[in-house]
């Protein structure tokens, strides 16, 4: 039996449609709140990309899909669940109303979940009558195949929904991550936009194209990231003396002025307009939905690599695996 | 036949031991130049790793390992050699007269690569008498398993010179970037470096720890910058609109004052010892050689799920493979 009963989303974009994904292909019944027509259609395409993933991932054994509704009705949506993760646009005035009616309209112990990518917990609390059970849970794109899911409370979060929401990822087959102290963007999205910042930069700059850093990442530390990280790659990469011959050795670099950490690239549109042609002909003509299903079977054949050796991303699906085992023996 | 005939290598550290064992594993004699006592043992302790990576990339048909000479005299080193990879300490001025040296020693029609992570070449081949022949060749950590080098060449570099760089090493199983303006750092560096001081900088402010960060990056965005990059995974995430719309909405995110962009952590002690006392907790006890070990098997195995896919680094393996084959034929 599952920890979640009924699952209310709210928004259907790309991380609401993957958030809908996940449930829909644990078994769980879905109500999906969102106005835009365009919400059945999207969520189709969604599917069939997410159903074919995860029936590599999982070739045996997979739960029996769970139920889509979609409504254009918040209350609707709400009535009754168990579980609400909201997937809206990032303003905070549109979330903070959100979760007012939210408050209002769904039973007193459903646990609301908000993916935003930066906003702050507490603040988005704010208008709520019981605050204490809403957190951040911000999950990764494809939601559907990515463990890590960040869970941010605000002043008013009771630590017994951080607890539940631990135990509800986990049985989503996902790795949640609690982050200690609210802080804008959170720690992924900071990394993320650190080295983004920086990519920007060097095509600005004409120093590279969108290919090359893809390139200068994917066939180098790229591949140490997806099983280590930072720290415990640069702790190997100290040798014998480890991480503090490391920091001897290259924690002075920072200082030189390598990397243009003092501003941001202006977006202008000759940028935008530059970067665009450069990852279109990267794509070399493939759809939006031909490279999501490409990285689909990517994410998936490096997951499976990773489980025998119950390592990272590896470790995750491998004990997810003996729990979809369990839930039906 | 390879197109390497002697290879000289200069310096037998984390990185000229890694370039050792992949000349080595690839059929190629090798001289080290290293005058540290300790050289023997220590290239004893990394071909033991590099011969097992190697043996679980390539299964079958090795070519049979070439010969390991170290010396502690420069002109036995290059004396004769085609191919001269330097991996001293990062210091201009050594580096400046060790090309010289080697300038005057090595056979006319060497080629003459440095493996700094940083130094321009236009100012390594100040004092070379034929400076042409020399370009930055810069590698990454672990130098046998993971296949980018990064090639860049100074004003007096010759663009023959680089061409024959490329043919060199993609005979070794790599995958060469032309890096085509001279930058301090390159690419591959900056990107690691800004991602690097802006997880320091979470840890210094006590945000998360050392196995948060690292958890952040693994069980997420790594997983996607593994094969994919920065700009292709979020031209995807910009939905059917692509590159255009995901900049609209993201890019004013960079002017928000999420990242800690201006100013560097100042390198204190006590935050030192604080990295390295998470970074060896995380280490749960495993030594530095068996640390080395599992991130060789989970770089290989992660290289290998993406063969049959012929994508990134699986399609470097796959064409690698297909050399090695047709060299036995």
């Amino acid at each position: 039996m599952s920890v979640i009963g009924k699952a209310a989303l709210l928004g259907g974009g790309v991380i609401g449609g993957g958030w809908a994904a996940r449930l829909l292909l644990n078994g769980i019944d879905v109500v999906l709140f969102d106005p835009d027509p365009q919400a059945a259609r999207k969520m189709g395409e969604v599917m069939t990309n997410a159903r074919r993933a995860f029936a590599d991932l999982i070739p045996e054994g997979r739960p029996s899909e769970g139920r889509l509704t979609i409504t254009a009705d918040l209350a609707e949506a709400v009535s009754g669940a168990t579980f609400i993760q909201e997937s809206a646009p990032e303003r905070l005035e549109l979330k903070q109303n959100l979760f007012a009616e939210v408050d209002a309209l769904a039973p007193e112990d459903a646990l609301i979940c908000s993916s935003t990518s930066g906003l702050l917990p507490t603040e988005l609390q704010a208008k709520m009558k019981r605050p204490e059970r809403l957190l951040v849970a911000h999950p990764f794109n494809p939601v559907y195949l990515l463990p890590l899911v960040e869970l941010v409370g605000g002043e008013k979060t009771a630590p017994e929904a951080i607890e539940r929401a631990k135990t509800l990822y986990v049985s989503l087959g996902m790795k949640p991550l609690h982050v200690r102290r609210e802080i804008e963007a959170f720690i992924a999205d900071r990394l993320m936009e650190a080295l983004w910042r920086e990519a920007l930069w060097l095509v600005k700059d004409g120093i590279a194209s969108a290919e090359e850093i893809d390139d200068a990442i994917r066939y180098g530390c790229g591949l140490r990231w997806a099983q280590m990280g930072t720290f415990q790659v640069f702790n190997i990469a100290g040798g014998e003396a480890g991480m503090r011959h490391f920091m001897a050795q290259f924690g002075p670099a920072l200082k030189w002025p390598w990397t243009k950490l003092m501003d941001v690239p202006e977006m202008t549109e000759e940028l935008i307009e530059r970067i665009a042609e450069q990852t279109d002909a990267q794509a070399g003509g493939r759809s939006f939905r031909e490279l999501e299903r490409i990285r689909d079977e990517n994410l998936v054949a490096i997951m499976q690599a990773l489980e025998p050796k119950d390592w990272g991303a590896g470790a995750v699906l491998k004990q997810y695996r003996a729990q979809l085992r369990g839930d039906k023996t």
